[in-house]
């Protein structure tokens, strides 16, 4: 599990004083960003290389309302991948007020740059060999 | 069952060329604006009464991508309300290219404007009303 | 001149309880698509033909804030074009208060996919008779 | 003048595979944020007060695109400030290019929450003298 910080933009509030729900989807691809950057398998790195993880999947959970200026601790893990899907897995913690804000899960194919699905293991088996290696159980 | 159309605006794309996958989230507000509206309980007339919605709970499946320009037909329907929980469907039709793009739901739960519970029966059963009778099995 | 009108969102306002002001820009983006396309030199025509036209310069004045719900009616205008930069203006009436609520421009480049920039007259000089015979005073 | 870095999202990125102009106008609000933090007088603090500052105009020119992952260095300070209009200047500098991407100014009036002008020096001395004693020349 590794974690990411964010810190939240006014632009990212709406007229109920409360970060609009759709941006929390937004951080979740902050935090994969930089889990998969930590992890050696940057986004830019794999587009580069023709490979793309399009999102198939997304849930969110809303527990409790992040503020303007709340900093949100997104805790990030890779919880499934057999070799096709990936799983993503995120918890927010509101560090300003301390509770647990959100829980979600994103859900990713590989496709190349035509759409097309790819088998990671044989077209690109250091990423396979990555993903497989950093699945953590919850 | 209602349906909502939205056109792909250009700054909704990213550079997969495809719709983030964030703005679904957002339509399906845009959808389920325009069906309360209908229903005669608009988000507007809610909020001038002190009843808020806030989101608990969001699911989403991106079936086929959504591009420029494209136009998407959202079909959104009550798939719940017994009284405390809202649940709202969503079917997005890509009437572009005729493929079903996406289906997703929220959930919803109703405050008051300090974030406290409401129980609708009691203090808007006009509200309470309209959604019970407007729930539509898939 | 033509008009184009924007429903506003939900998701577009923030805690001050209007319409952020980042979403004006947005809106003169729908508001120049709808323009383009009615004159016949749609963005997505263009794009299919290798033209880009990025934005270089945008200036936006606020006089009065839009709210949610409100309807937006934006008028918008190539104001100038004279063979490489493209200037089009924009007036956004809030229909729903009857006040003028933003005025502002945008300015515009012509290139191809790299980036390189391109003389319209010499390679797409149909799109450059469009927009000389489009300019309108203000 | 203050310096903020901000990394690039994927989901900043438009079907041009460079970032939305928009977004450079919530990179603006996310420095100046800042740059009230770094003076004493955040944002946060002020609207706790009653004090609101909305933007009446922006203006922006785009000179090289930025990109996914690039990270972007924007120096912020108050160019003008005599009492009643506040002047932010903006210089984006791409590190990741090393190239001066964008330039911009932000001008905002100061309101209470009913959206009543508010002359500073008179309900907001200490926030009249920081903002007069932070204004730099260009």
């Amino acid at each position: 599990m590794e974690s990411y910080c964010h810190k939240v933009h006014y632009y990212e509030t709406d007229k109920m004083g409360i970060v609009h729900h759709s941006n929390y989807i937004r951080w979740m691809e902050e935090a994969r960003v930089e889990l998969l950057d930590r992890l050696g398998i940057s986004f830019a790195s794999m587009e580069a290389r023709g490979l793309l993880s399009p999102v198939v999947g997304i849930e969110c959970r809303y527990l409790r309302p992040c503020r303007f200026d709340d900093v949100v601790q997104i805790n990030v893990a890779i919880s499934e991948f057999r070799g096709v899907r990936l799983v993503v897995s995120y918890e927010m913690i509101n560090t300003t007020t301390g509770e647990l804000a959100c829980t979600g899960a994103s859900q990713h194919c590989f496709t190349d740059q035509t759409g097309k699905p790819i088998i990671l293991r044989k077209q690109y088996p250091d990423v396979d060999a990555v993903l497989r290696t950093s699945v953590q159980n919850a």
